[in-house]
C-alpha cells in the first residue's frame, strides 16, 4: 500500500506512477483523508516532471469518475464541444442548435465565465426567462424534443477537478499540459458524450498563447479521448483578438442569433460553421466538405434558429427575442469609440478587450459578483479593416456606475494601427482528429 | 506586495527572490497567513529550481529571527558544533569539555534523536539524575561554571523550521541542498555562537550517501555562515560505518567518557580529536597542529574529564558515573554475535546498525516513544578486522520486550565478509574553512 508521501517522492523522482497509485490517490484526495499540503506538492512536482499519456489518461478518469457519471440513454449519437476559454466565444450557440437540426443530440454542460473570458450560461441567461439549473429528467426532455439543452453543471459532477482546480488555482500549478487536460477531459468524459470537439483557442486573448503549446495541449486530449474510447477532434483556433464582433452577454446571444439567420462576420463564420461542422463529422456525416455544406444548409433553411427557438421556450425563456432583440433589454449608458489615426487596424488586444467588457459589468472578477447583461462591447471594425481618423470603430454598453469615459481611455489604447495593409492570422489555425 | 501565489510562481518560473518576498514568505507562514498547501508547493519547487546563495541566506537569517534570538553576552569566544547525524556520533560529548577545558565557551542546544540516528540529549538523559531542560538562566550559570552546557531546544527557538520542517518531511521535500542548510543554519544562527563546526556525515547510514552531496551542502552552510559573519568550518567525516564501537544511550556515554580518559577507537581518535580542533581553531587556538596537540593535552591532563563531571553534577547526575559505569544500570538481557566466516570485516552496514538499535529500544521510531537506555550494540570489530568463523563480533543489550533472536538475526547480516585485507575508507574525508 502506497503513502501520500511515496505518491510525492516518486513523482518527484521522476517514476511514473501506477494506475492503482493515482486512482488511490484522487480517492483519497477527495475524500479529504490526503491533505491540501500534500496534494499542492504532488501538483508542483507534476508541473516540473509532468505525466505519461497513460497516467494522465488514469488520472482523467479517475477523476471523472469522483462524482456522479452522466450517461444518458438517448439512443442517437451525441456531441459535446469545448472550448479552453476566449473573449467573444459564442459559438457554442450556434453549434449546438445547428447539430441539434440536424439530428445530432447535444447534451451541453456548461461553466460560468470568471475573469476576462466569458461563460454560454451566463450569456443564455440574458434571455428574459432563461434557466439554466435543470434537473436531469428536465435536461433530458428539453434534449428529447429541441435536440439539446444547455444546463449549468451540478455540484455532483467531477468533484476531483473542482477540489484540485481550486489548489492548483492558489498553488500556481495551472500552466501544466497534463493537469489542463485532465481537468477538461474528465468533465467531457463525465458529461457521457459520444464525440467531443475541443476548440483550443491559441493567442493573447487565449490561455494557450502560442501554437506549440495549444497543439500540445490538443495533442495531449486527443490522446486521452482515444485512450477513454471517445471520438474527439481539435479545432485551434484564433484567440489573438475577440472572436466576432460583440463582447458581452445579451449583445453576444444577438450575434449568435444574426449567425443562425446566415449574417455572421468572416472570423466567427470561419470558425463556428467549421466546429459545427466537425461535431457532424464525428458523428458520420461524412466528409468535412459534406458535414460544411450540412451546416450551411441548416442556416439558409432556418431549421437551426428553430432549434434554437424550441431550446429557449422549454427552458423557459421568451422564444421572441430571436426576433425583437429589444425583449432582452438595453444598457442605460453608452459611448462611442473613434479611430485616433488613418491607416489600417493591425490589432486589437484581446484580453484586453475582456477585461474593458469586465469592468463595463459583463464579467466576474470574483465568483460570487454578479453581471450587467447588457453590458459589453461592440466592435464596427475587426483587424485587417482600413479606418480614417474620427471614423466610429466600437461602441461601450453598460446599466451600472462604471466609470465609461475612464474604460474608453483604456480600450481605446486596445487598438494598434498601422500603415499598410495587414496580412490576417488564419481563423482556424489547425484541425487534429483522432479517428 | 506581493501574493502567496506570485511568490510561488516566481519560484516555478525560476526567477530570484528578493530579500524582502523571502522575509515575507516566512513571516506570513509562521503567523499562519499563508496556509501550507501554498508553502507545500513553494518548497516542491525550490527542490526543482534550487535557491542562490543569497536566497539561501537571506531564508536562513528570516527562519532565524522567527523565534528568540538566543544571544548571551558571556565575555568568551563561544563555539556550537552541528552533526547531520549519524549511527554511534558521540562526538559533542567528547569536544564539548574539550573545548570548556581549553577556556572556550559551548552553548549547546541539542535535539532528540528520531529514527536511526540517536541525539546527544538522549544519550546524557542516561545518567541518573541528569537534567536536559533548563532554563536561560540555569543553561548560562552551567556554561559559566563547567564551560559547557548542553539542553533541549526550547519550543521557541526557530518556530519557522519546525513548521517547515514538519511539511517537508509530509511532502518529500526534505533533499533539497538549501533547505537543508536552511534548516541547520537557522538553528546555529539562532543559538548566537561566534564559531561553528559542522561534522558532515557521508555514506551509507547518513543523509549524504556520497562525497559530491555532501561537499555540497557544507558548501552552502558555509556560505551561509559568511554571509552571517560568523567564522564555520565544515569536516566531511565517514559514516560508512557506525562510529567508534558502541550504538546505543548509556553505552555511548561511557564510550564517550573512555575517550576523555584517552581510550578510543581509531575512528572515533581521529574525527572526534579533528572537529575538537577545528573548534578550538575557530576561537584562536592557531594553526591546526596547535589546536590538536591542546586536544590531545586536554585528554591527558584530566583537565577535559574534569570538565564533564563539573557539567554532570551542575546539571543534576551524578558525577560518580565518570568512574563507576555500573551506576548508569545494567541492560537486563544481552545476546552475542558471532562471525559467520573466516576473513576480514569488509563493511557493516551503518543504517542497518541503527535501525537493530533501534528496534532493540535505544531508539524513536515516533516523537512519542520512550527510549531504553540500557539497550544498544557493543561492537568487537571494526571494518578492516580480521575474524575467524565464532568470534564474537558484538554483543546486544536490552531490558524491554524485543525479540533479541530476530534482531540478531537481521543485525547479523549487517556484517560483510572478504577474503583479502581491506582498504580502509579515510574516517576524516575533507576539511572546508570560511576563514
Amino acid at each position: 500500500m502506497i503513502t501520500a508521501y511515496e505518491f510525492i517522492n516518486n513523482k518527484r523522482r521522476g517514476l511514473e506512477h501506477t494506475a492503482a497509485d493515482i486512482e488511490w490517490f484522487v480517492k483519497e484526495y477527495v475524500n479529504g483523508a490526503i491533505p491540501d499540503y500534500q496534494a499542492a506538492a504532488w501538483l508542483m512536482a507534476v508541473c516540473f516532471n509532468g505525466m505519461t499519456d497513460c497516467e494522465t489518461c488514469t488520472l482523467t478518469m479517475a477523476m471523472a469518475r469522483s462524482g456522479d457519471m452522466f450517461n444518458p440513454s438517448l439512443g442517437k449519437f451525441c456531441v459535446d464541444k469545448h472550448s479552453t476559454g476566449g473573449v467573444g466565444d459564442k459559438v457554442t450557440l450556434f453549434a449546438a442548435p445547428v447539430c441539434a437540426s440536424c439530428g445530432v443530440y447535444v447534451p451541453k454542460m456548461s461553466g460560468r465565465g470568471l475573469g476576462h473570458t466569458g461563460g454560454t450560461i451566463d450569456k443564455l441567461e440574458s434571455i428574459p426567462g432563461f434557466k439554466t439549473a435543470l434537473d436531469y429528467d428536465k435536461f433530458i426532455s428539453v434534449i428529447k424534443e429541441a435536440g439539446f439543452a444547455v444546463a449549468g453543471q451540478t455540484g455532483t459532477l467531477v468533484p476531483a477537478d473542482k477540489k484540485l482546480y481550486a489548489l492548483r488555482d492558489a498553488t500556481a500549478t495551472v500552466e501544466s499540459i497534463p493537469l489542463i487536460c485532465s481537468s477538461i477531459m474528465s468533465k467531457k468524459l463525465a458529461t457521457g458524450a459520444d464525440g467531443i470537439v475541443l476548440d483550443v483557442k491559441v493567442g493573447s486573448g487565449a490561455f494557450m498563447k502560442n501554437e506549440e503549446s495549444a497543439e500540445e495541449l490538443a495533442r495531449a486530449m486527443l490522446r486521452v479521448a482515444e485512450l477513454a474510447g471517445k471520438k474527439c477532434t481539435a479545432v485551434l483556433t484564433d484567440m489573438d483578438k475577440p472572436l466576432g464582433r460583440t463582447v458581452g452577454n445579451s449583445i453576444e446571444v444577438v450575434e449568435a442569433i444574426e449567425a443562425l439567420k446566415g449574417n455572421s462576420p468572416e472570423d466567427f463564420r470561419d470558425i463556428a460553421y467549421r466546429i459545427s461542422a466537425e461535431l457532424l463529422g464525428l458523428a458520420g456525416y461524412g466528409t468535412p466538405e459534406k458535414c460544411f455544406e450540412a451546416v450551411e444548409e441548416a442556416v439558409t433553411s432556418g431549421r437551426a434558429l428553430d432549434a434554437f427557438r424550441k431550446m429557449i421556450e422549454l427552458q423557459g425563456g421568451d422564444p421572441r427575442v430571436c426576433d425583437d432583440y429589444s425583449l432582452m433589454g438595453k444598457a442605460k449608458y453608452s459611448m462611442e469609440i473613434f479611430a485616433e489615426k488613418d491607416g489600417y487596424i493591425n490589432g486589437i488586444a484581446c484580453e484586453e478587450t475582456g477585461v474593458c467588457a469586465l469592468l463595463l459589468g459583463a464579467g466576474r472578477r470574483t465568483k460570487e459578483d454578479s453581471i450587467d447583461m447588457t453590458a459589453g462591447i461592440k466592435l464596427d471594425v475587426t483587424v485587417g479593416d482600413k479606418v480614417n481618423k474620427g471614423d466610429r470603430i466600437a461602441v461601450l454598453y453598460t446599466s451600472g456606475n462604471s466609470d465609461m469615459q475612464e474604460i474608453a481611455d483604456r480600450f481605446s489604447k486596445a487598438f494598434s494601427y498601422c500603415d499598410n495593409s495587414v496580412i490576417k492570422r488564419k481563423n482556424v489555425i489547425k484541425i487534429l482528429r483522432n479517428s
